[in-house]
């Protein structure tokens, strides 16, 4: 079957910034993007214009090339602005963090200061529960509540290492820091981990590489202005 | 140079537990257990009548237990009823905590109810921090702040399952559940990791394995009474 031919079917969630709706295949989901932007777990909300349109196109982007290099991913293809069509996955309750460089809840929960160096790179599990605020966990938390398995987490932090290594050059090239970004993983029906939700302005930090400006969520969170011009900047930049 | 001929020097360090000394061996230091009790970060603040002589008792008992099982620790000797002769050490700025039931703030940040039993055993680091408030990190956030090497973790962590496994049976053979506890490496000069500090109802949690019964300083920060009645039950018990 063929993108063309597959209809939209009922919601299936509506999340803090995308809805999932079934489809006419049954292992396959429509991932729309809002323009609806939340900060520090749904406390802070807002609207950014035309946020789901360019967050669209930019991981579409990045699943396109991580396919190229063979990273498993829920990605099938960009439909139209909003919607992506995308393998249905049962979405593993785990945040994956990579951090190249300490910024954030990072820097404030160890007292650094935003942008030190650090002397390896940090692979970061949060426990994906609003309710609890997505605490930071680590492997043995994961597995002793039953969010995953140590092998699973192994594979994850396999891939997630690979494409830390694709996407920190890809973007190094386009003159922008890698900072840090948030994945997530899901399994398909077959038991296949593969990487899932997006890749975009408001899961990852992307800072200038000449100037350290904020291209990226942060822009939202922290009141800085031209949050919309951000979200153009990266789109221009990779496009 | 035998323990009788060791001299107490000059204050090295105070806490909120213990006070450290020198000796006339520069590689030994004098631990000295006091009666001061605190939680929450220092927050809460009180006395357990005859703590001190009680922990030093405790920890001396089960450091003489763990080093018949080749378990290398600072211990050298109980001198006094507040005194323990140690090997210096440098300590690695990490608490080690293991979990083999939720309790405490693992119980809390994940939204488990005390007691809950865990499908895998709990290996947690802090970063010991007083004025971060000891936040929970992981092995790779360990080493990207210099606070240890991923070799030194997984020494520590190897050392620490053959403790929980001593230790639980241990008390379980006198009706305790080891339901989680604190521990604290340190390096000798030659550069060898060695389980320091203590091990006490101060960085344990004792459950009594028929009732349940709180028996460590939980009793005190929670105001549940029979404080004092508690750590003699432990040294009772385990005497
Ligand atoms: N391929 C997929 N199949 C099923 N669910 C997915 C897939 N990719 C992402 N999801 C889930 O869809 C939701 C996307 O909406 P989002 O607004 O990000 O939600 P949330 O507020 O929970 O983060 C998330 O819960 C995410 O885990
Ligand atoms: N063998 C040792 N050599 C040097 N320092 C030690 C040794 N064992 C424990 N310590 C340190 O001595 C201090 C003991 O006092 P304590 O009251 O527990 O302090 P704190 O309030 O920092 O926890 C701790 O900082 C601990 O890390
Ligand atoms: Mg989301
Ligand atoms: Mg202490």
């Amino acid at each position: 079957m063929s993108a063309k031919e597959i209809k939209q079917g009922k919601q299936l969630y509506e999340g803090k910034a995308k809805k999932v709706f079934a489809t006419s295949d049954k292992d396959l989901v429509i991932i729309h993007y809002k323009d609806d932007a939340t900060a520090f777990n749904g406390e802070k909300k807002g609207q950014i214009e035309d946020k789901g349109v360019m967050n669209n196109k930019i991981a579409s982007g990045l699943f396109e090339l991580l396919k190229k290099s063979k990273i498993p991913t829920h990605f099938v293809s960009h439909l139209n602005d909003r919607d992506m069509l995308c393998k249905k996955v049962k979405i593993i309750p785990l945040e994956v963090i990579v951090r190249n460089v300490a910024a954030g809840s990072m820097a404030k929960r160890l007292g650094l200061k935003e942008g030190t160096k650090l002397k390896t790179t940090v692979f970061e599990l949060s426990y994906k529960d609003d309710s609890l605020g997505d605490p930071l966990i680590n492997d043995s938390h994961a597995v002793a509540i039953g969010a995953s398995t140590f092998d699973e987490i192994e594979k994850i932090k396999k891939i997630t290492f690979k494409i830390n290594d694709i996407l920190s050059a890809f973007f190094l090239k386009r003159g922008i820091k890698l900072i840090d970004f948030k994945l997530e993983f899901g399994k398909t029906p077959d038991g296949k981990i593969v990487l899932a939700d997006e890749i975009s302005p408001d899961t990852c930090r992307f800072w200038d590489a000449k100037t350290n400006e904020k291209l990226d969520k942060d822009r939202f969170r922290r009141d800085l202005g031209n949050v919309k011009e951000a979200y153009i900047e990266i789109l221009n930049r990779i496009g």
